[in-house]
């Protein structure tokens, strides 16, 4: 019997992840993700009506057309957390496979909003929760685990599946963080037994492996601070605050919340990303908004609040979408004068987020950025940490782990050839048991007689 | 009787430039251009309609205000070459000033068309023309004199002031180009007489001052060996051959004539930019268009042109606007499937212009050559030199005419910084004898008694 | 009466810092640096026995030569903090000026030190310690406070002329950081209330002001998480575990020394300047070094320690000097077998200090880090925040002293615009009241008559 | 019958180039080049004198080791051009083989000189010289073509292997330069003809194609109008002129020397390697050295030279070694006061060779350039061209050759890597017929059944 890793999406490029694993005829797929920067190259690309095939051919959900010549029968969908590059195809592709999707509570709430807001197809796979540190029987042959780890969204795991071949290990995505507040830290323990009882081969998200630093990623922790020293001296004054970072970032709001909530301001989490994740984090215990905060996503409620804000913003810290400037996210709205909410000489503007690197974003982000200095706002920038890991942490989870294969994932060529180079400091070798797959290729272990 | 340099604009950007010298109380003003990059802040900017003070307001032209607080009188205009950084603002500016502009013939052809396109305001000054190499009383005090130089748009001139005070020398903008076709090189002989004779005071271009290469910049000979090099085989293939270039640099559009007209293909000069600056250049004996080339400026007649290279494209060689990918622009349509021609596998598009460096155009151009990639053509990128002075240039510049007193310009506060540091290794000092000015300051010189 | 401020060095680079404030007749010299960096332009610089003249025209020490044209005596010279880039040059150059040196206890006795390895020059200037917080008389005309700042070591103050034309800061080289650990937070209260009693003049650090990102400067609380994070792991296994900073990072080394003392190894701290710089810090309580602790600076000494280390390193945590990859420092003649410790396999290198940006650092610490990791050594890099402020520090700070004047200095011509750039955007304006020196040149401020 | 591309070195570098074919059990090795960077890492690596297995140990030339276990028979070693990349290891390998060398005559001249200066190992290899455009039989199975090609070096080949299983072609290094005057343009009609008739594989030089701009390579002819303008005034002039480029370039020598031979000055050729290479090329009539001109190796002769061009500068032309600053070469010996010619104010320095980029390189240049300058010489930098294909470049001889498969070489891993997302772009998948080779990897192709 053989097993087979096939990379569907997300070998080419930071996005589309979906790969599948196949021990005999049984398989597990692995995330369904959208590629948002391939969404710009047409200009008439929406998502919601669009059927697959057409997404596929323009790139922005992973082509899995190769799925119908391979000889097996799909047992699962799993999904490793709720990020769109890893649920946001769920709806364009799931219902073509009679299997059930099986992810964390809070994935699998996000996953339900997806199909929800879904107009062309129908869909009625089941849905089975599994928590961290539980596994569950998929086949005869195949039992999944969800190993804990971390990353900038909740319930993030690290599946793994144990085979009459051997162990996988699906490690897309993930930093070591041991610092979280809503998070305990990775399951190192577990990862080393793992090691320890042998692991046939591992796919791993190589999406910083080809910064050269030889560092471990800053943990949230380092976010905080950096928060709480930039919005010290802010909060204390009677000028605006307006904080934007990632809608789905639950850890950094809740930081976010916590420093607010020791000065006599109400905070404003808005936009209509924003109301999505934080509402659901809310709900499931994730998330704690402090009592006299507010959650807007529809248009009326939020121009109702800046208005507010407006008059008084000495009252308010307001947290909206829109750090990569994109035009119609709130920030940028704001910046180009279409809300109610006018950015005045004083307003501290606080960037919890990189630029994502591409050149529509840092179009975007220098334009937004250029408006907001030019109506007298300040701007802190970088206020943020990596959810992804570094060289050394890397280094870590490979001793760790000590994977027979690895299979680098979530990158560009550069990123997972970087990787490469990284695991062959480790022992490993490039063409032996580093293995560099495009999308839709695949790579076949077979079990080695005795 | 003292001499004051004023710089209005282009001394804080690369862009709306404009200068004044002062001799006693005669006053003559060098260029008056536009910041193109300004009018991506506000969505709403129609220069053609809108009134000065507006324009001033968002930066998109000169702050001309502070001149009449200058206790003197203008008594000319005088521009160094037709780009719209040094002529773009005139028939917003000009009409405030009693007094001629003065311009070679094509920079003035160019002046009356930017002048018979405003909307807003009349215009009654008179239009004087002087050549290269010619001289003119401005003034009892003030003689004005015509030197050639070489840059990327035909008769370029430095213009240098004989007064009473001294001589003052405006060098802006100037490449160094021994090698080109429709231009004598420049007049080096006349800036050692200056030299030798004294100069005063210079104001110089240091756009590429910053650039840390010790180099002169590369001839237009060098452009035409690569275009010749690059067009060679696709010219005697059946594929499409697209050219997008600056339409007023005519030296540039000539090479490509030139090199087209050795196949037995049609040339088509298309957008309305290009049929500007082309017709006005041919009419002026300057550009020597192919016979059976081609030259269309309106939207219907470039459509027709488009649909007939799109049956033959191997009977055609396209000349486009668009090199930076800007969204209204010929090839960017083209790109973006807005025209009657389809971009193909085998196309060769060849973009013979930089990236002007600043966010958006990386945007537009990234999205432009994605789109052409993905349709299938090839692009050669680079195929290009500069028309500003190298390093080493400017240091063969400063020790021909050896001014006493330096005024770098035409860039932001690192080049004029950059080039303050060159003339520093030259054996001047910065505060001394290099002076640095921000749009609105001053700089005068009183004659030393002896 | 007016007031001069004379740049004499650090205003065309970072290093060599000496400036000099004359009110009156009364002048107050502001540190004596060296520039490490020009030393290798001649390959026969021997500092301790070479005359200042020829220092000085090899750059390497400020030319004070200027001073002996300034009418006026100096009544004393200040240092803000022990780094060799502001006392490094007090043996060359003190001795000529009748005036006593003042300083914190701690920089005063590293300019003893420095004094001490004089080979050239005997020196007899009165020593007079100021604690931050202080104030002493210099002259009728003047009076010195000491402002407590923050830095990375301990007891930099940022000096305060009280003057009767008006109040004068010389903030060279200051970060806000209100996490160190030896160190109380800078004195904001006290900045604040300067600047509503109104300054007429500041001096500042520039030297991060051209990096583009709009943040405040890390705290060395982060370097402490990242040094913790890094080293939890190896200090639990048997590997080596060596960690290079900047000798006189004391706070640095404090949290590497409270890292280590947690677990059961023995801290080596090793190296002549490691040896000098903590000694004397232990001795004025300043760090304290855990008790199984040791310090060893003499060849012999370290060689010794090294053999010890090698024998069974898990007994050990090694704290060396070289993280620039300096032929002659410990850390590289380690990895070039230049001593009796093997890496091997296995041990940890933690670099805690970044590249100093030239292009010799980047040499050294490449050959360095090829090396180390050629024998098989894990290296982490970046286990450090910077000593100096970010743009939204400077921002803070001018909101705070609200100085009349600005004069950047501390860096080379781009650092300098950078910060007059950053100057404006808080309301100064380059050449009005933002004031650009070079080396030599001054800068009078004559009181304005009511 | 089975053929076998062998990965011995230069695959993971750009150096110490190696590589194998086996066709049966025949086995053609290709170059045997060494690696200058890795002979910085262990101060005592004296070429001359060692053994192979050391220098191997310490990467400084191929490990052929493995070439033991390969089940063959080596009937030829060919070269390709004579840079020591490609025959610098001759000595140390080749006498191992049973088997004649294979070259063009001037390489062989070279590969001669480099066997010369051994004194390690015995050599009695029998040499065989094949002009480009020839063929020789090397065994039954195997014919050898040398393909006429273009470099930085003359006589430069692209040898094919005609054999029972197919056509390989090995193309390290190459350009595309129709400009040359010493060589004629490549033999592109005889890349065609092979491509129509079928290529099995090709092993092609990625050096450059992860430069991300979309160009062809530049001609030296662009080079020779570069040099001109900038030696244009010097040589009119009575200043100093010295050039320094690669002792190799024979073409670019060969330009230096028309240009100069235009002037009344001598040319003086210095430096031990100058003397080397233009003396075998002078002899075998591939350059003109004009006949004032004088060459010197010896630094005897040198340092005569240099007095007699140190009291009249005006009279002499120098072009020297030293280009990457390498201390022990002639330039930076010069710029380091250690020759008898002071360089002093109005030299000129001409660095006609580009930075090879590795740290230590950009440190010599740097110190070398500063030492320079501080003497008040004029630098000019750049004056160059490349050797290697750019991308567009690749596309034409990927079109031309049409290769069934592609194994880039010449590179680290992000060169092959970039190469392959090119020629992906031309329709070919890497790990399909794209294959990534590490040093000692070997790619077989079985001959497919009818």
């Amino acid at each position: 019997m053989s097993t087979e890793i096939i990379a569907i999406g997300g070998y080419e490029e930071v996005g589309k992840n979906m790969s599948a694993v196949k021990v005999g005829k049984d398989i597990v797929i692995f995330d369904m993700g959208i590629h948002l920067d391939r969404l710009h190259i047409h200009e008439d690309t929406y998502i919601e009506k669009m059927h697959s095939l057409d997404l596929i051919e323009r790139g922005v959900i992973p082509d899995d057309t190769l799925m119908k010549d391979v000889d097996g029968k799909v047992k699962a969908i799993v999904f490793t957390h709720g990020h769109l590059d890893h649920i946001g195809a769920v709806a364009k592709l799931a219902h073509r496979y009679d299997a059930p999707l099986i992810a964390t509570p809070y994935t699998m709430a996000l996953i339900e909003r997806t199909i929800k807001g879904e107009r062309k197809f129908k869909f009625d796979n089941p849905l089975q929760v599994l928590n961290s540190g539980e596994k569950c029987q998929i086949s005869p042959e195949i039992t999944l685990e969800f190993v804990h780890t971390t990353h900038s969204i909740p319930q993030t795991v690290t599946p793994v599946l144990h085979t009459s071949e051997g162990v996988i290990v699906y490690s897309n995505d993930f930093k070591f963080d041991n610092h979280q507040t809503i998070s305990p830290p990775p399951d190192y323990q577990r990862f080393r037994e793992l090691g320890e009882k042998g692991v046939l081969a591992a796919i791993i998200d190589a999406t910083r492996a080809a910064e050269p630093d030889q560092v471990k990623t800053h943990s949230e922790k380092i976010a905080r601070i950096v928060l709480e020293d930039i919005m010290e001296q802010p909060l204390k004054e009677d000028d605006g605050i307006i904080i934007t970072t990632f809608a789905s970032h639950i850890e950094r709001i809740q930081a976010i919340c916590n420093i607010a909530s020791k000065s006599n301001r109400q905070l404003l989490l808005l936009g209509r990303s924003m109301e999505r994740y934080c509402s659901l984090a809310e709900n499931m215990g994730l998330l704690k908004i402090p009592e006299n905060a507010s959650v807007y996503g529809s248009p009326k409620a939020i121009n109702r609040a800046l208005a507010r804000a407006n008059e008084k913003r000495s009252d308010f810290v307001l947290v909206t979408t829109g750090h990569q400037g994109e035009p119609d996210a709130l920030l940028p709205r704001i910046a180009n004068d279409k809300t109610l909410f006018e950015v005045q000489k004083g307003d501290n503007i606080i960037i919890s987020a990189p630029i994502i690197p591409n050149p529509l974003n840092k179009a975007n982000r220098n334009l937004m950025e250029r408006r907001l200095k030019g109506k007298g706002a300040r701007i802190f920038t970088n206020a943020h940490v990596s959810g992804h890991a570094g060289r050394e942490d890397h280094r870590d989870f490979l001793r760790m782990l000590q994977p027979q294969h690895l299979i680098p994932s979530h990158g560009n060529l550069g990123m997972l050839t970087a990787y490469a180079e990284l695991a062959e400091e480790e022992g490993y070798r490039l063409g032996h048991n580093i293995h560099l797959l495009r999308n839709g290729q695949a790579q076949v272990f077979n079990k080695e007689k005795k």
